[in-house]
């Protein structure tokens, strides 16, 4: 049987980009054996270190032994046919790509400059590939109908836990039922933080520890007072349980205001604290929000420690259904994305 | 847009059966207007209650109401063109179904009658979606190949936790993963009886609860010797995870040896026994078991209570995923030959 040829180009190369990079050169053998698929990456875009172009697809190898030499990829050897230097926009539209993997550095508020790469993308016949939020939260149901008018495909499971498929979870392993509800922990550093704060930190020795383990930002404003969580709450509601949120529609707080009496207080008591998004059909009417909640050990969500995630539907025909998982980590978001380009 | 009729002929109508009908009935409204697909029961063969076929479609809920008569299909309307008494080969060969839903009941060791009734249906040019272990467990590679011969799809999601959708899970959200191991809790009846024992039940006792909420069967041995858990090892194994296993390569031992003095002690130790199914590839070796395992409370797994049902598979990108949903029940086991049929 003859391989099929998908053309990838890439839009961002931190991380999660070259985890990709990694990920496909190990795996192409077997994609090739398995499933005659053969994924080239074409094209890569970066701000910083520079930007390649080879329609036959560039050597994957050789990307990371430019980039060892001075950061950029400068080093990477000349050959016919290359490119150099074309900005994002020419490269997202201009390009033999097939699929464009979007993951930019990109701002939360404005979902910008991801947004704009993926309309591009789409209008021009792209699938598009995204581990961005922004563009999710913000223009779900836009970016989704340009797809389809344009006849490709807008995925983005990396978006919400990772490579962990709590989207592809509901939207095709649950055909069939309905979901009237979701709660989930859907931010690591938070949960790492609790964990630890149970294990008899206070809040800002936890929170200093996240720091230093790389889960938690200089400014941990985004996780701890629930904006990260709230984007994957809008997330899920709009792409897998059919409502039209808008981001000022979710009531959202964060868990910076617990003290280490609270959590001693939940644990005396048998039960546990974690900040929980959910999601809540009921008479026509969906509530939504991001807040710590005290759980009873039973919970199968209370017994997801550390920087672990988890998502809980509650289904019309097979009640509860929980997935835990990673919830970050760029080997595990590259996961999500080569996941979406295997279903394209 | 147009609908796609979609027609069924069910093998069985039995608890699962039944529900699959009052399901379809229940949802095919919704599934026309958000999938534009309409899902038709044209035949239906029991060994008790008769046979029913028309081609254009039975009406569900005259079915129900011939059934409340006298059980059987007697009292079902005449209409032109309605053949009663077809048997089972016939009704699977010669009818204008599309898909066949095996649900009869099904001797574990022979995989009959719904082995016939499978390759039947496949060699026939009709898809095939069953809730009986035995083919699957016993004949998966020949059947597989079948289907793919004739251009048709051979489904089974709920044969493993049943409609948790711990093989689509496998097979399609974690695409692009090798999993290299699967651990499972994978029958409810024992681990209800483990739970119950935690409780302070003895195990005859635990059991007798089992057997007197219908969990658990008059003769229990299916279950509390493991041997349920085992064929779901099996399917696993070779379904999802490439595997080529034979039932008598997976070691197997039940739970009817543990008392109570063995799950106090383990509760002291901060422990749990769960009976655990598990699949282990590893240096081109693969080794597969059922048995007893004492596991800390930090493993999901552990948490697990009741008649609740949960996998756990580890792969090579994103680490353990743990799936934890209903194992067993007539709607649950529907919902899941529901989403095959939706996937076809």
């Amino acid at each position: 049987m003859k391989n099929t040829i998908h053309r990838i180009a890439l839009i961002g190369f931190g991380t999660v980009g070259q985890s990709l990079a990694k990920i496909i050169a190990a795996k192409n053998a077997d994609l090739k054996q398995l499933r005659h698929t053969e994924l080239r990456i074409v094209a890569i875009a970066t701000p910083g270190k520079g930007s390649l172009y080879h329609p036959d697809g560039l050597d994957i190898s050789a990307l990371f032994t430019a980039l060892e030499k001075d950061g950029t990829f400068a080093g990477y050897p000349d050959s016919a046919g290359l490119e150099r230097g074309m900005d994002n926009l020419p490269l997202i539209r201009d390009t033999n790509a097939d699929t464009v993997v979007e993951v930019s550095h990109t701002d939360m508020n404005s979902g910008q400059p991801a947004l704009d790469h993926c309309r591009t993308a789409l209008a021009h016949g792209k699938n598009v590939v995204t581990s961005n939020k922004g563009p999710v939260a913000l223009a779900y149901a836009d970016l989704s109908a340009l797809a389809a008018a344009n006849g490709v495909r807008f995925l983005f499971e990396s978006t919400v836990t990772a490579g962990t498929p709590s989207l592809r979870l509901a939207r095709r392993a649950l055909a069939g039922n309905e979901i009237t509800e979701m709660r989930g922990i859907l931010n690591g550093t938070t949960n790492f933080i609790l964990s630890e704060m149970e294990a008899g930190k206070s809040y800002a020795d936890a929170l200093a520890q996240a720091q230093s383990l790389g889960y938690a930002e200089a400014d941990p404003t985004a996780d701890v007072e629930g904006i990260d969580a709230l984007a994957k709450v809008l997330i899920i509601a709009n792409t897998v349980m059919g409502c039209a949120l808008k981001k000022d529609e979710i009531s959202c707080r964060g868990i910076s205001h617990l003290t280490a009496d609270d959590i001693a207080a939940a644990k005396a008591a048998g039960k546990r604290w974690k900040l929980i998004g959910q999601v809540k059909k009921a008479g026509g009417q969906t509530t939504a929000s991001v807040q710590p909640v005290l759980l009873p050990l039973s919970d199968p969500l209370a017994q997801v420690m550390g920087t672990t995630n988890a998502v809980t539907y509650r289904t019309d025909l097979l009640g509860d259904v929980t997935l835990i998982g990673a919830g970050a980590g760029g080997i595990e978001t590259a996961a999500g994305l080569l996941a979406d380009i295997l279903a394209i």
